[in-house]
């Protein structure tokens, strides 16, 4: 696989400096990107493109070639994957649409081109899809401007996706959260290469923190439970699963020719896989956001801390509905809590620090419940920036004592342009941010489900375990 | 209750012009706001406050006086009271918290206030409130500086909030969302006027076209109902009730000293009083600004147009959530469409206009699905602005087209700046964006709800007609 990632070299069919033309974009963004690997502009009608030496064709290339990107009209594409078996070529990504998403004839030439993949070694990636961006290599094969689309910084998250608006989607999204990126996959048709050959992939990749999947259907059943679970031992997978009722099922047929199916087995095979479900796209991202930046709580014993009594009682209605506990504070600790915090404070679970809050409130509030005390697991935290006593000192307070306290935090808060400044301030120290209440609950609770899969797979690894000795 | 929100004359008791105080910055935030009715600062220390002749007590006033608005602490607030009893003051706002909320001591000051206020015939908004904003009368009462909270343009939504914290979000939200705002209502605890009183006078009220209301419990439940139903025949209300599961209500006990009750009993009061009940700040948030910028549908066979093949099937599967329709288009549409579009684009439900599309595609869709069938009640579009072709000229194609077909729409769209600047010129033209999928498949289901609780309104008003004819 990582030769789709990090190529020593790379053909780029069609490659010309007329604008719009994707080989074009493609070798532009490789140039603009500092890619380091060799490229090759192929194309009988040129000499050079962009300063490099253009070839008539792949067999005129005199040296070694590993990788070849393809992105000219359909009906050409058969013809360079044989001339690529004949120059020993053992891997290509495919850009070019108009295969089995068209229908029968689509689907036709997509099987021929399978039939000479297979008897020659090649592998492919595609076709009907963006390919792959490599953050660390600075190798992509996305034909879209980076203009239009943020264009991300590196980290830790990597995205597999058969959709490619959505992969840049989730890159715009990713940008706007504070979170890097380490690789993103498109696959779009997935003629060959899936989530099962490349979640082993990622498993051992040093870069992947969290994987991320957008999935419309799975390659191969069984392979990719066995790829999932192998690789969510060792990192998180959220997964977004779409094409779930009959309306969604037949737009994923006409989409990537995907054959979604039943719905019911997919959530099946995410249990046993230790896959994190997100059900809609910000469900997704905000889960991926609180797996990248906190760890899984040790229970689910929630503590909320406000200063927007109104936000603490909808954050409680939505613990309850997400399955977290919102226990009341022991009388000892309230008792302390009541000889630190104003007489006007509420000294309960929400503590309310109410309107006359300021910095210092959050503080003494989170070391007495989470530093000085075991009676929470996690805080979701709402520090609501509207009242003067306010400032952005909150943030290092906050994150400095949770920190302190060894547990994991969510925060939630809604505003203006101040607000956003400390989001991002919060960002910058691994605090996830939430703009509403039940979004805050949400990815609590999907950290949470990363206890509770890890716990359930080690259980089940040991059984298997035992019974073989047995 | 038109004094609370357009007083000829009001009183500000214990106005200064110390920072940080309460009456101070309210007055502050009435002189810089332009209010033009006579304010009158209340305080024996000072001759003047902001340059205005202050008065040792509200006795002291030689005018009439409509209104007094109190932020002092709690144990003087009755006193106060008894003066504006003896100078006929029939309405005072009390800001202060330190009452019901505070427990035994502090219900025991609020029912003093109660029964002089009774025997009196004074009407009372508050206390532990920010009270009311009017934006036609240049009128507030909030002790908050609009550097921190944005300050809303004029319009037509109207917001009741037993959270002042909420109402405040609600204002930086409508903002954010491109919403303007006609009166905004925060009574905490709400010792005499309520939901009761005031949706009456909102459901009268010349600018107000939608109602936001943030509930923890209700003050006269039958009353409630009667006035809500009312008001819902001309105006739709969306509410946002919280306090549901036992956290919540142990939450909203201490926070408004509320008591939130049976929540099923909620749910049949609004289906009753034909009021959309929203789950979360989004939904509310969403909900809202689908309803003050677009007309319900009339049915709900929802058409799909995206250049994101992915987002279009996730919208398909939100869509079956939420009980919409996505019905395939009828062999003559799918033969007109075909002859109008690119042959690879996907002519269907979704209909994708894949990743080659241009901003004239959209017109097309739209003109032969919307304008010129009838197959389809409202459409979901999903312009994603990553592709090349895609410029600004799309808000203009799509909105035109969609005003000539007399049918509603929401759009969704995901990205960086040059999304966010697609957004606002959308919302310019009243046509509500939202960030995912999955809120414009719930918006649009918020708008269609609208549609069915005002026919069931419309039904049952009829029946009682008919019943009293007999």
């Amino acid at each position: 696989m990582e030769v789709f990632f990090h190529p020593s070299s790379v053909a780029i069919v069609g490659a010309t400096e007329k604008p719009g033309s994707l080989p074009g974009i493609i070798l532009k963004n490789l140039l603009d990107m500092g890619f380091q690997g060799r490229m090759y502009p192929v194309n009988p009608k040129y000499e050079t493109v962009f300063g490099l030496r253009c070839f008539p064709s792949l067999l005129d290339i005199p040296d070694e070639v590993a990788l070849t990107v393809i992105a000219i009209p359909a009906p050409l594409v058969l013809e360079v994957v044989q001339q690529q078996a004949r120059k020993c070529i053992h891997h290509a990504i495919i850009i070019s649409a108009g295969f089995r998403e068209m229908g029968v004839e689509g689907t036709k030439m997509e099987e021929e081109i399978k039939q000479v993949a297979i008897k020659n070694d090649i592998r492919i990636l595609g076709p009907n899809c963006l390919g792959v961006l490599d953050n660390y290599a600075n190798f992509t094969t996305s034909f879209l401007s980076w203009e239009r689309v943020s264009y991300p910084k590196k980290g830790s998250l990597s995205i597999l996706s058969q959709s490619g608006a959505f992969a840049i989607a989730l890159l715009d999204l990713a940008s706007q959260e504070g979170l890097g990126i380490a690789k993103m996959v498109n696959y779009g048709n997935r003629l060959d290469v899936g989530e099962s050959a490349l979640l082993p992939f990622l498993r051992d990749d040093a870069h992947t923190r969290v994987i991320a999947i957008y999935m419309e259907s799975v390659d191969y059943g069984r392979r990719f439970i066995e790829a999932a679970r192998s690789c969510s031992e060792k990192k998180p997978i959220v997964a977004l699963k779409v094409g779930k009722g009959a309306a969604g099922i037949a737009a994923a047929r006409s989409h990537t020719g995907a054959i979604a199916g039943n719905y019911a087995i997919y959530q099946a095979a995410f249990l046993k896989a230790g896959i994190i479900e997100a059900n809609g796209l910000e469900e997704f991202i905000d889960g991926v956001k609180a797996l990248s930046m906190q760890s899984p709580p040790r229970g689910n014993r929630i503590l909320i801390v406000t200063n927007g009594g109104g936000f603490g009682v909808i954050v409680a209605d939505h613990c309850s509905e997400n399955g977290l506990d919102v226990p009341l504070p022991s009388a000892q600790l309230k008792e302390k809590l009541r000889n630190k915090l104003s007489a006007f404070y509420v000294v309960s679970n929400p503590v309310d620090l109410t309107g006359s809050a300021c910095d210092r409130d959050y503080h003494t509030a989170l070391t007495a419940c989470m530093a000085e005390s075991d009676e929470y697991d996690a805080a979701i935290i709402i520090p609501l920036m509207a009242p003067q006593g306010m400032t952005e000192k909150v943030v290092d307070l906050i994150a400095d004592t949770m920190k302190r306290s060894g547990k994991p935090a969510v925060i939630c808060t809604v505003g203006g342009a101040f607000t956003l400044k400390i989001k991002q301030l919060f960002e910058e120290r691994e605090f996830p941010v939430y703009p509403s209440p039940e979004r805050s609950a949400k990815a609590m609770s999907m950290l949470l489900k990363r206890r509770k899969l890890q716990e359930d797979v080690q259980r089940s690894s040991h059984t298997k375990l035992q019974s073989h000795k047995e």
